[in-house]
């Protein structure tokens, strides 16, 4: 009963598969290669315009090149408490940028506001004092697994444009996103007003492969510059590219993602029907926040769960759980009996 | 007739299996893991002593984080002119050490010497004016095939030490110059003063896979927050090292060396034998760089072979012909053929 | 009645004049002249011990450069969300650390406390996820004005020692700190357990001259690096020393700090008897904070009041203001005055 | 007989005399003072535009700044080998760029030409494998005191904006060069095409005053980021710009560079004439260049004269001798009479 992330599962066999066929003969190095044009051209089609697509091996590298690319060492990123590039990346969008700023803001369900942007930039009154706001940076879906709708994003991008900053959006968990607002990935990004985008794809099936992909294509020499400084290029390009082809070959992606947010949905109805316990935020994707006990966590624990106290408290911990594309039906079933019993 | 690089092949078939049996089950992330456990040991046991060794995903960030580990911002790292950090990493050294400076040495067949690394050493004799000489980089095999004798390597190292300074091995083809030394990785190490290593994968029949290792574990905290913060600890940690381990299963990793050197000795022999053919440096690894007519050039391009003009002079090249461990036994007799003709 | 800045007024008189006397004639350059050790003998004599310090010239540098020296790239600075290294530096210390981290804490009256320090750290849970905690600065004077006791200082400095961490003060208000406490240099920073120390000159009388101050000479070469790397070193050095020279001399740094101190004292204690208006926080230094209705602020500006507002609300504002060392006395009792009016 | 260097003599008086006036009073803080604004107006008067001019305190400083504002973090800089930027800055400008490159080119008498650029820009062909060729930096006068004619510094300027570059020039010794020349500022810079200058005092006359000139506007928001970010935003700005505001009143700051001038060539002209020493560059500004047998040199320091063996060879030394502003003319006189003795 692992839940303690969807980066725990190995790959998708289609995944797998795929990198064996693009071992194949001798190709050009450094991305020059045809599977890596054949998922650029996909990306293109799935995003509906060009656009400057760029794999890279993870998600922190992700984030923060991309940050990199559109803050100046001088900058500062307004993004939520709780978000990866804040907590979880050991300083990188600081080390990539610079020295630029991360701005953290409190918002319910770890998600973002333009009222919360707009007290944020508030703090940026003193010129050259401050760092200078370049960019938001939001989260889909959220590190409590819920999700920005359309609007919500847009309204987001209103306050960064509006103040001559850029919209950064950190999908690592995007398909998860993606499924449940039902809407198309141009939709949920460019349409929406979103400037740069961490796609990720290893937290959903891959071995290791992510995409920053910017809609405006003058950023892209810029990137792939910063990209071979920081060690992120890698030669044989083809199996990373290989990876995210098939990944959104015949729709893969989506259909991991469903799977990993029925189970998720599964697993937070389940949980939220026992008494004590309580769902600490929506279940919108793949993940499942729960208050509870601390002795229903600590005998789930005793019988073979694994997650994460995300917070704790004298009597209760809010535990995370973690629903990959291949974490086992029966997993959850048992996880939710045991919790029952 | 693919000449152009070792990393324009693929992978070796044993190491593709490697990563689909590595891809069952659930498995704690990034790096504390049965597998990355079992090639720490494996490394341990090869270079016959306690090693902290770190998977990564390319060359250019193993040498740039195992700098950035040995190298203060206000150091400098003597390397030669030719060498990979100065001149194909778009600058990743400075940017990990956070500015160092490289400081360029000539040196023939790409190879220091101690009487070139004590001249470059009168360079830094202004106080904080000048950064402050903190390491040393040799490459083996060298970026000209060339290799250097255990004897060479102790003498660099005791230059190293006289100064305080620390010895960095760039083994981008760690197994090329290994088994035509025909010595232990020890012995081609720590026996003969090597600090720190990066341990090279890729070239050699990995997808993306190469290992910074350290011989004084005390770096390992330093290196582990330097690789997080640079996005290079890979979450499913697993299929790196599931890489590394397939790698060096087997002597898997010394076959592939022999075949590839034996193939750049045929060429080398067959390039030789003809009219208006030199050698610009013995072939001693992979590698084979031989001056020819600028027109026999252009023919071999003609009739498929793809290589690097390593120099250009008006009436002559000189070519860089890289073998790899899947080069086709006919491409080096093909290639012998049409500049015989 | 400009209360805007301590740094708003010009430079002691004895000061200037030591500038013109450090002019005569050849000296060496860079730090290595007569003025340079008398300075260095000064402080070690009024630290009581033997200290490394360093001139530079602005106070963002000295904190910048002490930050950078005691913690890695990779790690954290724990400081009051308040603090001028994090809100008025433009994120120097994440730039010449390297990409450090400040992680910001709350507390009353600009102050830190080890419960307050001790939960902040309760961030740091995940391994090289998140930044190494490093550092803890405070501020003495803090920047609402009030002040660390000995007591307090000391219990700080075993929270960070305790962590394996260092303990910075900004003293940019150095002496005016000094003189409320009415403790020695020694009692205020080392023996409380203050590793480095950024001595300020410049808002209490000095034209440009900050000192940094380790009380572990081991610290020295590495700062001496840092500071030349980045621009501070200042080539005709003795005149930086001599103002720290100057300003030490005959105690003109006490004498200056207990003229802007009780001025401050006259300033506060007739505010506060103002109906409408109370002190933010306790005039312990040379700043007062003073809330006040918005038209009685718009009057003291109308009236040629200069002055900050810390905080603004709907009917009220905080106003700061600051005495130097050179405001007069007739600006501070026409304030009143009109305040009263 | 200090011929050390020109920033071992102190300070004008007419410079000091400004410092005690500029102190009088309250002021914005930061540079938006008056004495500032008066800065500004008068350089935009010797250089006949427009201009953005930000003063520092240290040439390093200037050059750094100014570096990292028209280099990206993956660019490169084309200097000579010789240059300040590359040997006397302990790596400030890999510092603040955020790691880009010097590419250093050997060139006579410490300048470069066209065709020795041109053949350093072919070292990058190779994408974002090497760093960007963004910017040259030459100085002017050089460190050989030697001086760039207007149409050699057009040429230059033609080869880095043809290649899409900009061109810096570092200016610490500017006046000395501008004398020789006989021309205008604007003349020496913008008319020529430089974009960026690092417009030097302090070896001049000042006791800590650069400034950084931009004749393009729009760098400025940049710069004075980058500027405060760095430290070198000093508080009591009217300091340092009362500096440079005396520096060019009444030509001060020709009149000290003709006579530091004309010294060099006294000096010079006495050494050229004596059996053994030879000059080895031309004297066209403060520096004197000049081989000597080593026993000579000896005998000059047991003299007491004072300065640095350029270049040593078993037999021989090149001195360099640097006149100040100030350096007594009885000095120069005794170096030739013990020379020639």
């Amino acid at each position: 009963m692992n839940f303690i992330s969807d980066n725990a599962y190995g790959a998708a066999p289609q995944i797998l598969k795929a990198l064996t066929e693009a071992a194949e003969g001798a190709m050009t190095s450094y991305g020059d290669d045809a599977i890596t044009a054949r998922l650029s051209a996909k990306l293109a089609s799935i995003f509906e315009r060009d656009v400057a697509a760029f794999p890279v091996v993870t998600g922190t590298a992700a984030n923060a090149l991309a940050l990199a690319t559109i803050c100046p060492p001088y900058g500062a990123v307004l993004c939520h408490e709780s978000s990866h590039i804040a907590v979880d990346e050991c300083g990188a969008p600081e080390f990539f940028t610079g020295g630029a700023k991360l701005a953290l803001l409190e918002g319910a369900n770890a998600k973002l506001t333009p009222a919360i942007l707009e007290r944020g930039l508030q703090r940026f009154g003193s010129g050259v004092h401050s760092a200078k706001p370049s960019a938001i940076s939001i989260t889909q879906a959220t590190e409590l697994g819920t999700i920005y709708s359309l609007a919500q994003i847009e309204a987001i991008a209103n306050v960064a444009h509006g103040h001559g900053m850029t919209l950064h959006m950190d999908g690592a968990r995007f398909a998860n996103a993606l499924v449940t607002l039902g809407c198309s990935p141009a939709e949920m990004t460019w349409k929406a007003g979103v400037d740069a985008l961490s796609f990720g794809a290893t937290k959903n099936g891959a071995l290791c492969a992510e995409a920053v992909i910017f809609f405006d294509r003058t950023r892209a020499e810029e990137f792939e510059y910063r990209r071979k400084k920081a060690g992120h290029l890698v030669s044989k390009m083809r199996f990373i590219s290989a990876q995210l082809d098939a990944y959104l070959k015949d729709d893969l992606w989506l259909a991991n993602a469903r799977r990993a947010n029925a189970l998720a949905k599964t697993l937070g109805d389940g949980l939220a029907a026992i008494s004590g316990v309580t769902l600490a935020s929506p279940v919108e994707a793949n993940g499942v926040f729960a208050w509870m006990p601390g002795p229903l966590a600590a005998r789930l624990r005793k019988e073979g769960a694994t997650f994460y106290d995300w917070t704790r408290e004298p009597e209760r911990v809010m535990a995370r759980l973690v629903v990959s594309f291949a974490t086992p039906e029966a997993d959850v079933a048992k996880f939710i009996a045991v919790a029952k019993s």
